[in-house]
């Protein structure tokens, strides 16, 4: 943040305001305090019969890697509609009977991820325009070397073992902490 | 949005970007897109033998009503360290052994609430700056007319019910919208 966006200063310090106890931009012009809070990504496990739909990343970051459809949440939004917009927008596929099924921290980032189990409407699916190639997959046919993101093969790891376990699908909360570029510590409560 | 937070620019107007499908606060001079999202607000139902800790506002809105402590959740925090904190901050009580319990959709004001039960360590508390007074209820001591939010009020309900079928608390998912400044239609999923 280089300009202030309620008077055009350039005046913008971080400190910590009065009453506050962190820093924050702040506008020693007209004195607005600009507040940044985390963000929450939705999706959808989308499931048709035994496959679950799966889209081939057509943007950065991860270009080319597979990943669940999710995306940023916007305002004036439930979590469930949001997930359901992305799975439109990126796999042109309808979802209904939503359920809750992952919250995972991601401090490191400052994202919260929701997903929800939903049932795919006539197994129907094609690319939207941030993905190359969408497709219905078993465990087996996931391609494992290729997820987009650790919090996708997680909570993919989390569905087929509560699958395995005769579809005991249970609410899994946790926090994906990144260590290094390649190592992430994950901890379920 | 009245100026650019990037260039300065009083430039900024409001139209969908390539690739978009919503309104965004669009700088016509550097071409910074600014995206507002949702926000996050996470508390805790702390409990003491057979009482629950509540907090009467200092602050607005709803100066002087009660409410759980809550707050607005930071970057690179995890929900529930953001929920023990605004609690350590709101009645200077520490809390552990934290569940997830609630998720309430507010999407009039864009906020997603998450409330965990947890334990309030040692029973003990008192105001932080934010509160007049803080209190430890039961069912039959809650100001039922005199909670600051509706989420709040939907969040006890639901609690004192689970309690009274035997302690069986399980996760509560739904909506809370505003229909007028009275009225609010909540849907549980």
């Amino acid at each position: 943040m280089k300009f202030c966006s309620n008077c055009g200063s350039a005046n913008i310090t971080q400190s910590i305001p009065e009453g506050d106890n962190r820093l924050r931009f702040v506008c020693s012009s007209c004195e607005e305090i600009f507040y940044h809070n985390p963000k929450i990504v939705v999706g959808c496990i989308a499931e048709w019969q035994d496959k679950i739909l799966m889209c081939k990343r057509a943007i950065e970051p991860r270009y080319g890697k597979w990943t669940l459809p999710a995306g940023f949440m916007e305002n004036e939004e439930t979590v469930h509609a949001a997930a359901a917009r992305e799975t439109q927008e990126e796999a042109t596929a309808e979802v209904s009977n939503l359920s809750l099924y992952t919250m995972y921290n991601l401090p490191h980032i400052s994202q919260v991820y929701v997903m929800f189990r939903a049932d795919l409407v006539a197994g129907k699916a094609r690319p939207g325009i941030e993905s190359l190639e969408v497709a219905l997959m078993d465990e087996t046919e996931i391609p494992w070397d290729d997820l987009a993101f650790p919090v996708i093969r997680e909570s993919l790891l989390r569905y087929f073992e509560d699958k395995r376990q005769g579809n005991k699908f249970k609410l899994h909360y946790g926090d994906i902490q990144k260590l290094t570029n390649s190592e992430f510590d994950i901890k379920h409560y």
